[in-house]
Parts: structure tokens; C-alpha cells; sequence
């Protein structure tokens, strides 16, 4: 998938991946809640019970790993077979194998999802993230290995995909021991916005450059100009993964259930107009202070 | 700005940045007060107190970051375009745009500062962390995109910079996890003495050497003496920062009013001159020795 | 022993190792024993537990030692010497007093583990452990400067051998730190077990490839599959892994004795099939839950 | 110094001290003591009580920096200026300037030692810590710095003394926040004895090869056999380390007041020869094991 649909489709997917995730993470630490066990709605007792508690994030990851492969195979023009047949044979399609390969893992993971949050009696998040971590070890490998015979504009956009991948290896290494930890979401969640934006961008800058002229690769002002945009790139990802709390937290205040009576609900949503942005920062601190608790009931009174 | 006002300026402001957060960490210290959330004297309750609350830094940060933007508009000779109207179209300015993004990323941090401190009723630590972190991870992005064209002495200088820009990065990082720590204020604070002071004396060696001969790019004396004039720097720096904490606590001690009665205020200051630097010694150990304060009283007798 | 055999050979032994060792470590989990100190059986009182307590490992290590310089001194065609008799001498077989070196380390650390297990009255593990991390050190040393004069396919794949040696490196230097920490032994095991592996297929890949034609240094197709390959190799040590922890719980589900009466022994192990899969996944999480013994022994009534 | 001198003498300087250090460590460790704050014997009331104090390792380092300099300017055949007085100038003597730098960050670092222990009432640890990691990282800088110019035979060798370097630098940044730990101390010490003797072989191989011949850079053979001697020569060294702790822990066992009364001396000292060597592996332990008291104290009767 040396193409712009093979750049533009995993980026998109681990974009919408990452605007999940956020989604997630923003709700646990705003309800107070566990992020690996997270409480769901005590009225969804029936039949949406058992909806509720599907592993989506894993099902994503085999539905889109498979395909992912089965488009790798359809738009290539001949069968991608893994040796020629000539003497000496040599290996034929070393990028298509590789894509493979990552798109392999990313259904292993996906699986690993599944097995622990459906199959099992009990949550098995030692199988979830060491499948995760190892996968992005491997990845690395891949994306390393990946950009050896590139040069210029790829391999500067490259490179800075390779970053961001180093960065998320550590903080899902990390996670190893602190499964729990907000801070190591976020930054989690984080990665994986940029790395899906910056996918889809390179994309464009590699196959369908808006002005309609290709980057040049001998042109330093070019390839200083990846840099910057990836800059920009990462303050816009930042600005949206706030947007996302900050939405959640307005959600959480005027919905949610555990906070007040239903019958007060809108009359609170549109009284305390500034409050949602105070109290989006103001629930960050939660963890670390438990004394908030009682302040914040007597807010609501 | 890849000019002497360019690296003089924003070496400068961070030097006195770094001077004055030196003062609030030393005065915390001593006082042996939070360095998050410090406490203001009691006697400041009126129109002062206000005053008093404002984020200094933030401000600083603001003001500085559009600045430096509008004089690197003003220095420039032609109007800064971001593109050319050539066909094809080019990137134009490519430094200047990253010295913009860099401005930007101060102006940022310095909003989340005031935000923090004077806009939300609660002090929202994440957010002003988060955007340094983040800016500090950018910054050192576009210092090593910066100098890729670069070679000799001026690879030198820069080279230096990014392993100071390096060691900040990863100090922010792990302040994210301890935001009281003395260790890593103290830390954080030395490097942007560092930073500031190097980018003062960049400006020297690359724009306007004293000896009133450029430096030669080809001579490895002249490499050598960059980073044997780089380590006598950082002494000076560190030389500077214990100054400042010694006269912080002799401050601390005279006229402290938390420490003594304001009647006996003048004969303890002179009676016990030798003091202030023993007692700046003693008094940094005092978060881990909590059985010092009947030593301390008994020898105040 | 730059042939098949002086890659093939120690591989196994690093593959057999670390399925001994992955096979003491889940019997330790499974049981929630300690790694370092792990209890015997209370039958075993008479002469087998003598034999119970020598270190298997030690003397592996030791034999394995011994055996790969005696094999290297056999295979060399000439005497091995350590200088020519030149004027001026020169030093000779470099790549075999490197050899010698990496074999003497094996020793070695195989000495530190007999010494602290069966001739001391106590064990000592941090003589254990500072024996394997500086083994580890001077290996990584041995393996970098043994790669200088490889280029193309031999430096590709003895990179990634250096890469599973520095992750080696870094875990054993943090059970220094934590000796009991579960993830860290698993880590450990996994990384002998990749590391023996790799060594067997480096032999193949170099010295006897399947196809008959030896690989191609200038195709970069070749460069790329050995990433890919090394990358379908960590997965399948990884199932390796999952499977030897499958088969040690069910042997444990089985027949330990501290569940069970050994009376209804063969009636639980047939009649829960599908229990062990399920129990294998459970007891992973059991160090961090202490509730789970009412559980356990309700759902085995 | 770029001579035989000039290796040798910071060489035997660091080795010595080295050797210095793993006394003082072995012996704390023995009589479970602190390291900061060892305690002194008690007879040592008198006139030799102030001697004990006395900060031998701050002395050392002064005398040693200042003769080291002498030294320096003595063997320079021509007065060491800053400059030429050529048009335009030029700086002159780089690597000599380079050394002055570390013996000043040497003598520094006696300076702070001496300062806390001696100087001020109360030992002040973060002074003296602060300002060796700070000479440990701006000696790396300048060791990098210093092999700039360098290939072949005298980069390998100096890229071997960076590494030891490199991990100095690390542990005695670790040291800032756990300044009591056995493991880093054991760790510095060792990194101390490996850099000296180093440095000693360095100045043998560089400038008085035992054969009589020079080492060959262009010969990927001695190149090899560089990094092979090294590794004899940690092995060495870690023996060297584990003697010193075997003698210290036979003295102590022998003469240590605290332990028994000085009439049983010398008969306790004869009937358990093999004791010390047990004694010596079993405290190490202690740190850990609090319950390891009661047997102490029993088989001392």
C-alpha cells in the first residue's frame, strides 16, 4: 500500500481510534471511574447490557486489519506471491509483507481485546497490553526496516512517524506497570491521534500534494517545512483531545445521573453556563484531591 | 532572526526567566513552603494581594513570544509569505516560520499560565505542565530541523543548545509525574539559565566576535573551544544560581518576620553574620531530616 | 565458530534455557511462590531433595561453557594463538579470543549461581544477578565490536541480535532493583528465548539458507525479509511462551497436590475441560488479588 | 597531557581512589552503617577523633587537580597561552585548555567535598552530589569533544572511557535522589576502578605498547582485540572489587569491637576459617533481611 489509500486508511483509523479512546479516558476520569473497569449505567440492566460490555475497540482492530489486508491485496495489479520463481528465487514484495505483517498485529490485538474483555470469565489486561506493547515493538522494527531505501521528503515524514511510534513503545512499556494511570492514557491516546492525522497528511505530501506539484526532495526549505507542519500538526491534535474533554465534561454535568435528580437537569444545564469549563479543570485534579468531593456537592445544591 | 538580535533577545529573556523563578524556588525553599501553591505574607491582604496573584510568568511569557514575532517581522526586509507565486509554487522563509511556531509555542504555554493561575478559581497544574511539555518536545523538533544545513562552528553551538533543550525536555517530562520535587525545579531552573546564557553568547560567537574576526568553521581549535567555553559557562551558571540562593537566605533570614519579632530584627541580622550561609546549607536538608527543629531551636538559644 | 555450527549450538542452548526457565517461572506464578526462593515439594525429604536443590542452571551454564570452547578449539584448523611470530607481532583470531571471552562469561556466571546456591549456606543473588549484568555488558561490548567489519545481510541480522541483547541488558539491570518482579522474569525469559531462536535461524539464514542460494547483500529485498522474518519469529515465541504457561497450568490444575486430595484428582481433571485455559488467565492477576482465594476454591466444589 | 604522563597519572589518581572508596563502601555495608553519615569508633575520643573527620576524598581531589595542572603546564615545552598574537588570532593549545577544565572540575568537586564536610556544621550531601554530577556530565562533554580529532586505535580506546563515562554520569545522577543506596554506590565505585585502570592501559597502548611495536590503526584485528582487553580488564576489576569486600569482611569479622569481646579475638578469629567468606556473601543480604540480627548474635556464641 505504497499509495495514498494505504497511507490515508490506517491514519483514519487509528484518528477515529485515538478520538475514541479519548472519548473513553475523559469519561472515566470525569465519573471518577476505573480505566480498566469501568462501571456502565445501572439502568442498562437487559439486553443493552451484554452490547454494553463488547470489546468495540478490539472488534474494530480485526475488522480493520482484515481489511486492510484484503484491500493490500486487491489493488496491487498481479498476486503477491512470497518468492519468484526463477534461479535463484528471490523474495518478491518485501513492503506488501511487511504491511502484512503489521496489519497481522494489529488483529492479534485486536484479538487479544476480544479473548480477554468477552471470552474470558475475568479481564486478562496482562494478555491486552503485553499483546499491544510487543506489537509496537515490532512495528517499530517494520517502520525502521520500512524507510531504509528512502530519502528526502519520505523519509523525513517517516522519520517523524518513527518518533512518534518510539514514544507511544515507551508509554505502552510503561503501562506495563502502571496499567492505571491517566497520565500514561492520555499521552497513550495522545500518540495515537497524531500518529492517525500525521498518516493522513503524509498521504497528501507524498501522493496528492494540494498545491498538485510532488515536494521537492533536494529542497531543504521543504523538508524544514515537514517539521514545522508536524509542529502545527501536533498543537491542532492537542486542541481537539482538550475539545474532547472539555465536550465531556459538559456532557457529564448536564447529564449525568449520579450528580443530581432527572427532573433538575436542564434547569442546572443552563443556569451554570461558565461552570462546565471550570469544572472540567477542576475534576482533573480528583485523584490527587478527595476532599473535592464535598465541594462539589455543595455546588450542586 | 539568524541574526545577533535573533539569539541575544530570546537568550535574555530566558536568562532572566530563569533568574526570576531561581528567586521563587530559593524563597520556597527556605521558607520551606510549596512550590505550587506558595503562600503569600498575610499583611498583602488588600489591593496588593491581587496584585500579588497574578501570573508574573505567564504574562512574561505573552508578551516576550509576540515580541520577538513582531520584530522578527520588523528585521525582515521584505514581507514573510508563506508560499512563492511562482509555478511551481514554493515554500518561502522556512526559518522564519519555525521561529514563529517557536514564539507561538511561548505564547501558548504563557496563556495556559495565566489561565491557570488568574482566569479558572483553581490552579490547573496539568494544563500549564502539559503545554510546556509539550512546547519543549516541539522546540527541540524544530532546533534539530534547524540545523540541518548547518556545519562547523555554528553546528557546534546548536548542537550544544539541543543537549541542553534534550535535558530540559526530559526534566519537564518527569515533573509531569512530581510537580513538587525541589530536585527537578532546581534542575529545570539551572538549564534555563543555561539555554539563556548560551543563546547570549551564540549571538557573540557566530554574529559578532569579540576578537573582531569570525571564527573559522575549518579549524578543530575552534571547535574544541566551543565546548570548553560551553563548560565554563555552565560553572558561572552554577556559580550564579548558589549566589542567588545564598542571598535568598540571607534576605530570608533578616527579615523574615515568620523566623523572629520585628523588634530583634537588626541585632540578629548583624550579630550573627556567618549565619546565612550555614544556615543555607542546613536548610536544605530539611525535608528529609525532621528531627532538625529541636536542633535548630536549641542552637538559636 | 563463524560457521553453522558455532551459531546453531549456542542458540539451542539459549532456547532450552529459556524453556527451562520459562517453565520454573510459571510454575512460581501458577503457585504464587516466590521466583528467587521457590519451596520444594514436602515429599520429596530423602535423598531427592538433595538432588532437588543443586542449581541445574549453574552447571548448564558451566557445561555449555566448556563444551563451546572445546568445540571451538576443535574446529579451528590451526593451533590458536594470541600473537604471531612476526616482526612486529601481530595479535590473531581475534573473532575467537572474542569467542572465548563470551563463553568465559557463561562460565562464569554459571560459577556465581553454583557458588550462591549449593556451596554457600544462604543464597546470594545479588552475586547471581551482578555476574549476569556485567556478563550481559561486556556481551553487548563482545557483539558491537565483533559486527565492525560486517556489512549487508550478517549486519542486519546481528543487529537485531544486539537489539534483543541491549533489551536484555536493560531488564536484567532493573532486577538488580526488583528480583522478584514477575513482568521482569517474563521478560527476561522471553528476550532467551528470541535470542536463541534468532541464533539458530541466523546459522541457517548465513551459512546454510533453505533455498540453496545463498542471500544477497546488495538486494534490499533480502535486507527487508529478515526484519519481516525476525518479526514472525517474535510472534511464535511468543505463542511458545503463552503455550509452555497453558501446559504448566493445566499440569498444575492437574496434579498439584496443595488444591486438591489427590482421590479426586483424575475426576476434576477430566471433568473441567475447558477450566484450565480459563484458570490460566485468572492466576496471572492473582499476586495483585488477594480476594481470589474464595473464589478459587468455591468454583472447585 | 597527550602523553604517556598524562594517562597514566589521572589513571593510578582514579584507580587509587577507586580502591579508597570500596573500602569505605565494604565497611559500611559490613557494620550496616550509613554511607553519608558513617559513625566513628568510639575510643577515637580524643585528638584523633578530629582526624577521622577530616575529608580525606575532598583533600585528595584538590591536591591531586592542582598537581595534575602543575604537572601539565611543567611538561609543555612552551609557556600555554590563550591566544596567538598572529592577525587575526587564533586560540591555541585546545586539548591542553580541555585538561585545566577537568582538573578545575576535579578540584571543584574537593572544594564542595570539603566545604560540606569539614567547612560547614553540617554535612550538606546535595552540594557535594551536585557538583560531581555536574563535573561527570561536563567531563563527558569534553571527552566527546576531545576524540573529535581522533581515529583508529585512539578512538576505540577513548570510546570505551566515554562509555564508562556515560554510565558514571548516570548513576550519579541516580545518587541525587537515592544518595544512601548500596547499588549505586557498589556501581560508582566499580565505574571508578574501570576508568582508572583504563586509563592507565590506554596510556600503555597509546604511547608505550608492551611488544615495542605501535598498535596498527588500520588493522580491524588490534581494533578488536581493544574492546576484548577491555573486557578482561572489568572482569579483573570486579574481582579486584569482590576481593576488596572479602578482606574487608575477614578484618571485620576478626577485629570488630562491636561484634565480640576483644579477649575472644584472636580464638574466634583461627577456629572459623571459613567464615568470613560466608559472612561475606550472608551481610550483604542484610539491608534486607531485618530478622538476620537474632542469628548473628547467636552464632557469635
Amino acid at each position: 500500500m505504497g499509495n495514498f489509500i494505504g497511507h490515508v486508511y490506517p491514519g483514519l483509523f487509528l484518528f477515529f481510534f485515538g478520538l475514541y479512546q479519548a472519548i473513553v479516558v475523559s469519561k472515566a476520569v470525569l465519573s471518577n471511574d476505573s480505566l480498566l473497569y469501568p462501571s456502565w449505567p445501572p439502568k442498562n440492566k437487559g439486553r443493552w447490557a451484554r452490547l454494553w460490555k463488547i470489546s468495540f475497540g478490539g472488534w474494530a482492530k480485526i475488522v480493520a486489519g482484515i481489511l486492510f489486508i484484503w484491500c493490500d491485496i486487491l489493488t496491487s495489479e498481479e498476486p503477491i506471491r512470497f518468492m519468484s520463481k526463477e534461479t535463484p528465487p528471490r523474495f518478491m514484495y518485501p513492503k506488501e509483507w511487511q504491511h502484512f505483517t503489521m496489519f497481522t498485529l494489529l488483529i492479534l490485538s485486536g484479538c487479544a481485546d476480544v479473548l480477554s474483555k468477552n471470552v474470558l470469565p475475568q479481564r486478562f489486561v496482562v494478555l491486552e497490553k503485553g499483546t499491544l506493547v510487543l506489537g509496537s515493538y515490532e512495528l517499530l522494527l517494520l517502520l525502521v526496516s520500512h524507510v531504509k531505501s528512502s530519502s528526502g521528503v519520505e523519509l523525513q515524514v517517516h522519520s517523524l512517524l518513527i518518533l512518534v511510534m518510539f514514544l507511544l513503545m515507551v508509554v505502552l512499556t510503561a503501562e506495563l506497570w502502571a496499567p492505571e494511570m491517566v497520565h500514561l492514557w492520555v499521552m497513550e491516546t495522545f500518540l495515537f491521534l497524531i500518529m492517525g492525522s500525521w498518516l493522513v497528511q503524509a498521504g497528501f505530501i507524498l501522493y496528492k500534494p494540494i498545491s498538485g506539484y510532488p515536494w521537492d526532495d533536494d529542497d531543504i526549505s521543504d523538508i524544514m517545512f515537514i517539521t514545522t507542519f508536524f509542529c502545527w500538526h501536533v498543537m491542532i491534535d492537542a486542541l481537539c483531545l482538550l475539545g474532547i474533554y472539555g465536550l465531556s465534561s459538559f456532557w457529564h454535568h448536564c447529564y449525568s445521573p449520579s450528580l443530581k435528580l432527572m427532573g433538575s437537569r436542564d434547569a442546572l444545564c443552563h443556569e451554570s453556563t461558565p461552570g462546565p469549563l471550570y469544572s472540567l479543570l477542576r475534576e482533573v485534579e480528583q485523584p490527587e484531591k478527595d476532599d473535592q468531593a464535598p465541594l462539589l456537592s455543595k455546588s450542586s445544591h
